[in-house]
């Protein structure tokens, strides 16, 4: 099986001119069939600022009104997307945008009504398909898809959606033709077991040390979320499951930085 | 040889709901291979009042500075166009939405300094090639390409570009493969012989009589572009050019309402 790389890059490098050219240069010198996933939180939260629209955030999730929603569409799938696909190209990696919409690439469906919690999300989509035969075929094309955090409904509806589960949804379903590695990359060096000690990185955890380490309160709550995806990418099949600093891209796809997540 | 029917949508249908939802309809339906290329003034310039940037407009066009490239590029590439792809999949057209950036479908170059008018238009892209090989492709695979009027230069610039221009240049690349028909739909029947008449459609122009009408200043000015890019299609291998009103798609594409361009 070949090997194919899942990369997502979160908000606090896309902020940041200088890190992303860094980690796009980088990105696009991976030999290996590669896909990104981007997010971009905080341009979004700036740009409706700018535009005088109201942000709620509840657990650190936006509540996506529709007004947010054309917010986020345009700068997720719009600006982001599309300076991250010509600085791809700058680069020489054949990079293709993409939102959940193209190509019917990510179906998803409205969360529905109100959480348990009492929290109605907004035009937020869970994901049903991935579409694997049209994600193949690029990577076959030698093209490079660029994922952003938008998916639709298949009647007209775009949604709103956490970029660590679409990489997670994507990797899942590539599984089945290639040997998958996802690498969640951001600011931090890896799954701290210190937050104020960034050189405290955990190097390997499986399921049973992650259950002591929640049990014991010692994981960052806003780590909870991404390490869920993670396991639940590696009992569907991925291969390997990565986390650390976007800078140290080469070293986390070959497990020499970053945690590890495994099974066991 | 197979026939592929490029539509240009303009500005005034892209901002009117109802109208925009009609005309999706209408092309998801179109049987032959199909191509989708789009604008969106209106939309851009109430995002840019919306985030107090300002607008420099002459002659009809944009000056595009660093600002507002950052605007259309998220009202172009992001709102205008996944909304439409999300909507064209609801009506059974598997689409897909593209920048010129994407796959390196168009390549452009910044317009160089300042016109003979003394004018610089800024980020703005004028054609150097499209990508035959990767439209063909998409067109094989049953894909319904959505082109936004955003361009690069292979060294990481977006550019804006003029959407007539941008499927005229479509048209003519893809004429070596296909019997190519390039439709022109906004909002008015055809070219009109008085502007002020919306039944006047003037129903075939051909060259001789364009540069009559011209010499007797019986064209409206802004139609001009429009039908040079029609005739650059013409000479340049497109086999029929044909303008008219959005809510007449069906009727446009077998040369039954509208102008029809042609050489003589």
């Amino acid at each position: 099986m070949n090997q194919l790389i899942i990369v997502k890059i979160g908000g606090n490098i896309v902020d940041d001119d200088s890190s992303l050219q860094n980690f796009l240069k980088s990105f696009a010198s991976i030999n290996q069939a590669k896909i990104l996933v981007h997010g971009g939180g905080k341009l979004a939260t700036k740009m409706a600022e700018t535009m005088g629209v109201q942000q709620q955030m509840v657990d650190g999730r936006r509540i996506t009104d529709g007004e947010t929603l054309k917010v986020v569409t345009m700068v997720y799938a719009g600006y982001i997307n599309k300076n991250i696909v010509a600085q791809l190209q700058q680069y020489g990696a054949n990079a293709i945008g993409l939102s959940g919409a193209d190509a019917n690439a990510i179906l998803a469906h409205k969360r529905k009504g109100k959480t348990t919690q009492g929290i109605d999300y907004g035009f937020v989509g869970d994901i049903d398909q991935v579409n694997v035969a049209f994600f193949n075929g690029l990577i076959k094309q030698s093209l490079v898809p660029v994922v952003s955090p938008i998916t639709h409904d298949g009647n007209g509806q775009l949604l709103n959606t956490n970029a660590d589960t679409i990489a997670q949804s994507i990797a899942t379903a590539m599984s089945s033709f290639y040997e998958t590695i996802l690498v969640y990359s951001f600011e931090k060096k890896g799954v701290l077991l210190d937050i104020n000690n960034d050189d405290s990185v955990i190097p390997i955890i499986d399921s049973n040390y992650y259950q002591t380490l929640k049990a014991k309160q010692q994981i960052f709550a806003g780590m909870i979320p991404k390490l869920d995806n993670a396991f639940t990418a590696i009992e569907q099949g991925v291969s390997k499951v990565i986390i650390g600093n976007a800078a140290e891209l080469d070293q986390l796809i070959i497990g020499k930085a970053g945690t590890t997540i495994q099974n066991g």
